[in-house]
């Protein structure tokens, strides 16, 4: 075999992700690598817990990070709080809403779904009326932002109703965390996941997730086991608590943690406010730039994601040629539409490290010059 | 909070794992990241194909990595082999062995369970009589090599007797691929599952996998969905496969597979059998040195594992504290016993890049010094 040693290019990611890496948190994940069990390592966890808390602004004991990406982080709130039998409604208004509905439906759940259009957010009357209909519902799950149509839903809302008719929430944060507020315990969240390759701009591969309580007390109360031993929190609990001697469950991707240590250390220091400013500045900026290109942002104003925009494709333009164009001569990656987006818009992202004056400049220098050659 | 920037020591690694890990491979991890549906790294995917092949000697082209560690790999063999109903003869003689009856159940599959003493081989005749009583049975599990205990199994064998009863096999690689001879086309073996962090010395958080014709054939003709939507292989087919457009199912550890892809090579080009003979020729020096020092392998030299090595912990000495004592003092970790091996014994590892000279000679100084003073 003619193989040699991989040397990837500096690109800039300003796709759905994974998001740019800052050089202080590549350079982190290339420490030496220590045991997964080694005090010190166990430590680095506690500190990781204390630094998700604060990015999820939650109290919750129950805060840690999944060992594998944020498809996973959703699996596991879906298994460990799904019985079978159990009614979850479920809200669907892009790629990662239909995704849920799957876990429910793999999880042996009775799903009832509430379904918008790809491009707006989760309709909260529609949800009043179907949990009015379904009293026996047991949890209501929802996408926080959809990364397939850059739509923020509004979490606060749809929370405080699910409470209303005694359900916990299972919420999808993997765009939203670090970008736009998410505020756990503020908004009684029950249980929450997350990607580490969006906003948070660490290595892609682990799901930070968080469970309230009640989404604890549902799990330590089960009738049935969780089908999934990788992704059972009544284990995962064993090593990951500080309460107890840790007992060996996998073993921990050491340096991917070292990285998210990094992110979570840089995000505390920056601030979650002056991050989420950060995101709506470079959106704002991004914004305007398109517009004066002659573009048109998707989504509307009142629900629209700073961090991921939905740029309609224009008329007549050869939309996977312009993205080659700017990967091979900008170094430039945006992302392509997603399930009903494919092919008629372009999703750009201004995630965590990515979200710079650079990056917005550079974005809408290359984009005016190869949309002028085409 | 008061959390600084995280800077491990330089320990050297020899337990059970993770392994330690090649400068080349640790700077291959910190190069800038690029997109996981970027043309170079689609490119790269299939490098990392080839060498996966080489690695369990296979032609199979369902050979990849999934994007989480050993434990996953374990339960994506599981989640898509087993049906509700399907009878599964699962061999225990260790830690691993009791977490694939963990799978069995969980998938709703029929367990019937071989089981030998913590520290031997899987009976070979007590399998033969299992499958003749079981005609029914539709797969064999077992762990080739027993992370818990240091036993090989005879993967060979057992393969062949599965095929006389017409049953899959469902062999765990973790600790032995790269270490000692895995043969999956020349063996038969029909799902087989590693670890990235053993024997190959890639960080952890990755589980090559490989499934033959046969296994494809099952999960592709199933009657039931995948209870896993994440590790669901007739979606994640679509990402890895080099047929036909890559599709996206979730955002793969970008840069944990650079590691990979560096740690293959690696091996690659030291060679298979040179890597084998490496791990034999370490262990013989291991062995020599600890039993001049009075202590005992607790594994029969014919099923012993030459990468992982259980030593009895002499009468009257406090296990855990020489075990802080080599942390410590030498920056050395070595493991402590598993399961009914807990207090009993030690586990030192001599595993893919740890397989060194220098290694030995300093665990087996270290350990004298430390001995000597208690």
């Amino acid at each position: 075999m003619d193989i040699s040693s991989f040397n990837p290019p500096r690109r800039i990611l300003m796709g759905p992700g994974p998001s740019d890496i800052s050089p202080q948190v590549l350079q982190a994940q290339s420490r030496p690598i220590i045991g997964h069990l080694d005090p010190l390592f166990v430590n680095m966890m506690d500190e990781i817990k204390a630094l998700l808390q604060y990015a999820f602004q939650t109290q919750n004991a129950h805060t840690f990070a999944v060992s594998a990406p944020g498809s996973a982080g959703m699996e596991t709130c879906f298994v460990n709080l799904v019985e079978p039998g159990d009614k979850v409604v479920v809200c669907i208004n892009g790629v990662f809403g239909q995704r849920m509905l799957e876990n429910v439906e793999r999880c042996g759940g009775v799903p009832v779904v509430v379904e918008d259009s790809w491009g707006e957010a989760v309709s909260i009357e529609k949800v009043s009326q179907t949990l009015e209909q379904h009293p026996d519902a047991k949890i209501l799950a929802f996408v926080h932002a959809e990364t397939s149509t850059g739509v923020a839903s509004d979490a606060q809302a749809l929370c405080a109703l699910a409470k209303q008719h005694n359900c916990l929430t299972i919420v999808d944060a993997v765009t939203s965390l670090g970008g736009i507020p998410v505020k756990v315990d503020e908004w009684g969240i029950d249980a929450i996941y997350s990607g580490s390759q969006k906003c948070l701009s660490c290595v892609p591969g682990l799901s930070p997730v968080s469970f309230s309580q009640a989404a604890v007390s549902k799990l330590t109360s089960r009738n049935s086991k969780v089908q999934s031993w990788f992704l059972d929190q009544s284990l995962v609990m064993g090593y990951w608590s500080g309460e107890q001697k840790r007992s060996y469950h996998h073993t921990a991707p050491v340096t991917a943690l070292y990285a998210l240590h990094e992110s979570l250390l840089a995000l505390y220091k920056e601030g979650l406010e002056q991050s989420w400013q950060r995101h709506a500045d470079m959106h704002s900026q991004l914004a305007d730039g398109l517009t004066e290109l002659g573009l048109d942002l998707m989504v509307d104003q009142s629900c629209r994601l700073p961090q991921l925009n939905l740029v309609a494709i224009p008329n007549g333009v050869d939309e996977a040629a312009i993205r080659a164009k700017l990967l091979n001569n900008y170094n430039l990656e945006i992302g392509a539409g997603l399930g009903q987006f494919a092919g008629k818009a372009w999703r750009i992202g201004l995630m965590g490290y990515a979200a710079r004056k650079e990056n917005v400049s550079l974005c809408l220098a290359a984009l005016a010059e190869v949309l002028g050659e085409s």
